[in-house]
């Protein structure tokens, strides 16, 4: 990937924002030697969503996250639903949509309110229902007063598949179809933190896709070929590692791109752009132009996915570019990079 | 296990320590409704060092835990190696030898030193290649100045084995073998923290076992019956653990517990037991006693295990008990409950 920047002596804030900060730091500081899988598998180096290893004539894919999200609790859910979610939809992403098993390692700060840990273990254990799985195995860590902020929770996730996704798959003239409205999930973050009068009407999205995902792939087969659910950077990040890793461009076609209207008004106001902020329950599919309609029909008879729209298309021109064709004219794609919205995830 | 005691308003420091407390909060708030795997695997209620799930004809066993530890450098190691040897450990612990991968999520405070986080991977890297395993897929996350106290790790651990271990397999007539000297890593951290003069000649035993453990099960094989590392709460814990989970009292014979001169010299000026404190490079193996000495003279054969020793007995009185043969008399052995050492590992 493109990633010519040298890390900094001290690791900011937008080395965890998803962006190409945090890709360089990845590449420079924590891949080397490290990672290599066999077997036509998915390792460390490819910075997918999750691992790929041969097991058997099956795959097991594994994904692992830290999710430290400010305020625990916000409109539409908690740290709790995101852990899972969040878990379950990166096995999905790379085509596995039944889980095994999550792992949950609690840390907590010396003080937390019981009261507060038990609705998010009355969260994690509904999301795991909705999800179709269970967590396994756990860990318990407790820091003293003013070492930790509240709670973080870290969560990992394994399932077997017969066929996996990455996210390079892409050549010119598939198609690029999002599952649902983008910016809803840091949005609704952004507008807690600042405490607006508008806030109310925002909600998180924050859902496990994996049942949706599930019917994508039954309709779609080997025509989908490439997923990314647009988290940390948002659809802008999605597009760009999509767009980087397959070798192609993406052109986006703006108006196409869903987006809720208070979505839109309060990231106006705040001077924030949806397609550049986090969503944790939706999915960016790449499909081969034969099947993207019946895929498109499949996903929106799904209650997650009524809003799916195709947004775009790949072109061989400029490989790693992501383009948005705003109707009036076309312009690149720029992204996210810095800090901002630190702890969104 | 015997936690009737209920878990208070604001969870403490000593929820975090490995005691009973740790368990009456796993068992109050997370276990309900969680964790049931079938076909006779290992899932939460067990509360072992990881869960077992049936995968084809094999067992897929997973372990996870967030690494809190300060110091993130001390004598004999650091976090990086820590989380690596645990996660290796605990798998190793449910009688899987050879980790097919691991995972670490990674949370940084903003502005920690990119040099410490590069010899922290240096070193994760190192402990790898020492286990024959490698990291897969990670995670990313910076978290504000103040909120997190420099860096936490969360690692993942996955294995393939024909047959798994539990910790509950005693009866009475086992015996029990400690793999080398009690309370290494527990009194070096705490020496680091107390500035002692004597803190020079203290190293953590941090290190990966599973080569260990792989010639213990060579050689014992299906006389192998129980397992555990006795990392947070010591060696008194584990057996508590072992005793309670498998329904026997264990008698142990007080001299024959290895222990390192200086660790017994700085644990007596701290007023600590060492054996109430954790270890990083050692196991506790329940073993039928046609085997035990076979399987002991295996273990020292190995470099981790030159200071292996039998150091107690199961007998049917009592269930769940630990006793102490001092030489002179028997007393019950106590369990550390508290916040003896605050971020251990």
């Amino acid at each position: 990937m493109r990633n010519p920047r040298f890390v900094e002596d001290r690791i900011g804030m937008k080395y965890g924002a998803g962006g190409g900060a945090m890709r360089a730091l990845i590449e420079q500081i924590f891949i080397g030697g490290l990672g290599e899988v066999g077997d036509g598998g998915v390792g460390l180096a490819a910075m997918d969503d999750g691992a790929v290893l041969r097991v058997g004539d099956r795959w097991l894919v594994i994904t692992t996250d830290s999710h430290v999200v400010h305020p625990i609790v916000f409109p539409g859910g908690d740290i709790g639903r995101l852990a899972v979610a969040g878990t379950v939809n990166d096995l999905a992403m790379m085509g596995a949509t039944e889980p095994l098993a999550l792992t949950c390692a609690t840390i907590l700060e010396d003080g937390f309110a019981r009261d507060d840990l038990e609705r998010l273990w009355t969260s994690i254990r509904r999301t795991c229902e909705e999800a179709g799985t269970t967590i396994v195995t756990g860990d318990t860590k407790v820091m003293g007063n003013g070492e930790l902020d509240g709670i973080v929770l870290s969560t990992t996730g394994v399932a077997l598949t017969d066929r996996f996704v990455g996210d390079a798959g892409l050549r010119p003239g598939d198609r690029l179809l999002v599952t649902g409205t983008v910016g809803d999930h840091g949005l609704a973050i952004m507008a807690t933190r600042h405490e607006l009068g508008l806030a109310t009407s925002l909600r998180s999205d924050v859902a496990p896709l994996n049942a949706l995902i599930r019917r994508a792939l039954a309709v779609g087969g080997a025509g989908v070929v490439a997923m990314k659910d647009p988290t940390r950077g948002g659809l802008s990040s999605a597009l760009h590692e999509m767009a980087g890793k397959s070798g192609v461009a993406i052109v986006v076609d703006e108006p196409a791109v869903p987006v809720r209207d208070e979505v839109r008004a309060v990231g106006e106001l705040l001077g924030i752009d949806p397609m550049l902020v986090a969503n944790e329950g939706k999915a960016v599919i790449g499909l081969r132009p034969e099947i993207a309609d019946a895929v498109l029909d499949a996903v929106r008879a799904h209650p997650l996915g009524r809003d799916a729209a195709l947004i775009g298309e790949c072109v061989a021109d400029r490989p790693g570019a992501v383009v948005l064709d705003t109707g009036f004219g076309r312009r690149l794609l720029g992204e996210a990079e810095g800090e901002l919205l630190p702890r969104i995830c």
